[in-house]
C-alpha cells in the first residue's frame, strides 16, 4: 500500500543531512534569514536538487522557488513543499523537512514510472518566518496579494538595510515584488508537510496528522518613549522609565493570554540606548498574540492595550501600539483534509485532525486556493529552537504520506 | 577677585564646541566609546589642544592622557581634569567640560603671567563610562591598582571584541594595562570639574557646588536561562520564559530602591534569539544599583535577589546574578572640600555640598590620594542624554572656580 520503498526514506534522510548543513550558527541552531548568504545556499542546494531529480526549476519574482514535474503549462497544478529559511538560532526541520520531502516524493514516483496527470511543483517559498524584515509569509503572501508591496518596502531589518536593497542584492528587482495572479491561476491545490510544532501528536501518540486549520494570530509592535537619564543621579521621582512599562507588557501579555484561551509572547525587544548606567529613553517591544477566534484574540490584545497603557500612564511615558501583521483564521480545504486522512487509514496510522497557531505558507495560499497540511510528530514538541526534531522512521512515514497523497491526486 | 576674564571663558567654549564636534550620533546625542575612532578623534583634539597651549602631553600605558604644566618631575602634582568618552548617545558635557575646563584654566593663569610652584596636570581619563567594556572608570581604576589587569582582559564588547584586541587596535599594550605606582606616587591631589547629573542645584539655586563624596554603587549581570520555544504552538503551561523573570527583575528593582532609599536601574537588556515569534531561551540583563550607605545597597540589592529567584521558581527558568563591579562609599578629602568651598565663597557664590550617586575618575583616585570635585549646574537635571547641558554663564563660573582653585592651590 505504501507509495515509496525504504531506499526513498534514505533519499529523504541524504538530502535532508545536506540541506542541514547549511547556515549553522556558532550561537546555536541554525539561522538562515532571507536573503542572506545561508538563504542562497539553501537555495543553491534547492536548484542543484531539482536538477539532479530532472525537474526544471526557477524562481519567480518574490523569490519563491519552484521545481516542476510534468508540464507546467497545463494548469491546476499540486503544489507540494514549505520553506527553507529559519528564525534565528532555530531547528533543522521546521519547513526545511517539507521542502525535502517534496522533493524525495517526486523522485521516488517517478522512480517507480508513475508519471503526472497534471503538473505537480515542488515549491520553496520566499522568507516563511519574518525573521528578518517582521513579515512572515513573505513570499506566499505577495504572490497572492495579501501583502502589500508597497508596505512591505518600507521595512528595515535590525542593521538597517530595507527590502528593496536586500532582495537587490540577492538578484530580485524590488519594483517586481507583489501579486502574481498568471501564476496563482495555474495552481489547483497546496500541500505542506511541517514538522509539528506542539506535542499533541507525541501525546496521541500518532506518528502524522492533519490540519484542520491556523488560529487567528498577528504582531503588535509597541514604543514606550520615556526620558534617558543617568541610572545613578536621577531620583525615581523623577524618572519616566520605559522599562517598568515593558515590565507590565510582558506579564500582561500572559496573563490575558491566559485568560482568553490562546498564547501571546513578547519575544523582541529593543532598548535605546541599552547601556547599564542609563534610564533608557525607549523601549521597542513586539506582542505575538494568537487564539482559537478571532473575537478571543481581539478581546486579549484590547486587554493588553489597556494594561499597557495604565502602565505607560502610571510612568509618565508615551505609548504607541500598532499592528504590524494580522493573519485571520484559516479553515484549510475539507476536500484535501478528508483526502489525506483517507491516505493515512490506508497507510495503518491514525489520522488525528487537528488545529495549529503557527502561521504556515499553506494558510496565506488557502485564501486563494485550496490548501492542506500534514504534520509530522515531534518528541519535544519544541519549534524554532534546536531541540525541535523528529525520528527518521516518522520523516519516512511522513514521506510516504505525501508520495501517496500526490499519486492520487496528480498522477495516472 | 576672578582669576580669569571674558576671555578665557570664551576660549572654553571656543574649544568646548570643538570636542563636541566629535563622536555625533545619528541616532541623538555623542557616542564616544573607549578604543573607537571617535575615542580617537576626542584624543587627536586633546594632543592638538595641549600642543597649543604648550603643555607636554602623554599618554600613560593605562590610556590616560596628562598634559602638562611646570616641571613634572617635581613630583606633589595638581590634577585637574576629567574624561572624554560617552555612554552610547550621551550627552556633550559629562566629563568633557571638566577636561576642556581644566586646558582653559592653565592657559588663563599661564596668559596672566602666573607660575606653578607644583605641577599641574590636565588629565583625560580613560573608558571612565564603561560603555563598550562594562567596566566603569577603567582607566583610573587600572592606575591606582584598584581594578586588576587580569579581570579586565576577560571582557568583551558587545560585538564581541575583547579589551586587548581594542587596546592594542587603538596602539597600547595590552600586556601593560595595570597599576602605575611612580606615576600615581607624583600626584598630590585631583581636583574633577564635572557636569551635575542631577537638579539638586538647579533647586537651590546655584550655579556651581561642592562634592562631599560618592554613594556606593554597583552593577550585577542576571542570566536567566529557559527553553526557546515557538511563541504560537507551546502551550502556557508547557513554557519556561525567561521573559517573565525578567519583567520582574525591572519591577523589583524599582520596588525595592524605594524601600531602600537607593535608585536602581536595568538599563541593559539582551534576549536570544530576540525574534518575535520565538519564546527567548536566555535573557540576560544588567543590574546598576546605588544606595546612600553600603547596608542600604547590600539590603536592596539581596532583596531583590530575592524577588527574581522566587519569579526563576515559578517559570521553570534557571538564574545566575553575578556582580560585575562594586565601588565602595568615597569621603572627598575635606581639606579640598574646605578649599573649594572658599574659593566658591570668594567668587560670591552659593557654596553648598552635596553627595552624588554618579562614579566618577576622582572617586576612584580618591582611594590613592587626596581628590575633590566640582560639580556646574545642570537645569534639565538630566544625565547621560543630550537633554543634559550647563548654561555658558554656569561654565564660565565653573572655569573661573577652578582657575582660582589651581591658583591658590599650585601657583606662586
Amino acid at each position: 500500500m505504501r507509495a515509496v520503498g525504504p531506499e526513498a526514506t534514505a533519499d529523504l534522510l541524504d538530502v535532508f543531512a545536506a540541506l542541514a548543513a547549511i547556515g549553522r550558527d556558532p550561537a546555536g541552531g541554525w539561522t538562515r534569514l532571507a536573503w542572506t548568504d545561508e538563504d542562497r545556499a539553501a537555495r543553491a542546494w534547492f536548484l542543484a536538487q531539482a536538477d539532479a531529480r530532472g525537474l526544471p526549476a526557477e524562481r519567480d519574482h518574490n523569490g519563491n522557488l519552484w521545481a516542476w514535474w510534468g508540464d507546467r503549462a497545463a494548469g491546476d497544478a499540486l503544489v507540494v513543499g514549505s520553506h527553507l529559511d529559519t528564525v534565528p538560532c532555530g531547528g533543522a526541520y521546521d519547513g526545511a523537512l517539507g521542502v525535502a520531502s517534496g522533493l524525495a516524493a517526486v523522485s521516488a514516483l517517478a522512480g517507480r514510472g508513475v508519471t503526472p496527470r497534471r503538473p505537480v511543483a515542488v515549491a520553496a517559498f520566499a522568507d516563511e518566518e519574518g525573521g528578518r524584515f517582521g513579515l512572515a509569509t513573505f513570499g506566499s503572501r505577495l504572490l497572492t496579494g495579501a501583502l502589500d508591496a508597497g508596505q512591505v518596502l518600507g521595512r528595515v531589518d535590525a542593521a538597517g538595510v530595507g527590502v528593496a536593497e536586500a532582495v537587490r542584492a540577492d538578484g530580485l528587482d524590488p519594483g517586481r515584488l507583489g501579486p502574481d495572479p498568471a501564476r496563482l491561476e495555474g495552481i489547483g491545490q497546496v500541500l505542506e508537510l511541517h514538522v509539528e510544532q506542539g506535542r499533541a501528536l507525541a501525546g496521541i501518540p500518532a506518528p502524522l496528522g492533519v490540519a484542520t486549520g491556523i488560529w487567528p494570530h498577528g504582531r503588535w509592535r509597541l514604543v514606550a518613549e520615556g526620558r534617558a537619564d543617568h541610572a545613578g543621579t536621577t531620583r525615581l521621582a523623577d524618572r519616566h522609565d520605559p522599562t517598568l512599562v515593558l515590565a507590565r507588557a510582558i506579564e500582561a501579555a500572559r496573563e490575558e493570554a491566559a485568560r482568553h484561551g490562546g498564547v501571546a509572547t513578547i519575544g523582541r525587544v529593543e532598548l535605546h540606548p541599552n547601556a547599564t548606567n542609563a534610564i533608557p529613553g525607549r523601549v521597542t517591544a513586539w506582542l505575538d498574540a494568537r487564539a482559537p477566534r478571532q473575537a478571543d484574540l481581539d478581546a486579549l490584545v484590547d486587554a493588553w492595550c489597556d494594561e499597557v497603557q495604565a502602565a505607560a500612564g502610571r510612568h509618565g511615558v508615551t505609548l504607541m501600539v500598532q499592528a504590524e501583521s494580522a493573519s485571520p483564521a484559516v479553515t484549510f480545504d475539507a476536500g484535501l483534509r478528508g483526502h489525506l486522512v483517507q491516505v493515512l487509514g490506508r497507510l495503518g496510522l491514525p489520522a488525528p485532525e487537528l488545529p495549529t497557531a503557527a502561521g504556515h505558507d499553506a494558510g496565506a495560499l488557502a485564501a486563494a486556493v485550496p490548501a492542506g497540511m500534514l504534520f509530522v510528530r515531534n518528541p519535544t514538541g519544541a519549534s524554532h529552537t534546536p531541540a525541535e526534531g523528529a525520528d527518521d522512521g516518522d520523516c519516512g512515514l511522513g514521506l510516504a504520506a505525501l508520495a501517496e497523497a500526490i499519486e492520487e491526486l496528480a498522477c495516472t
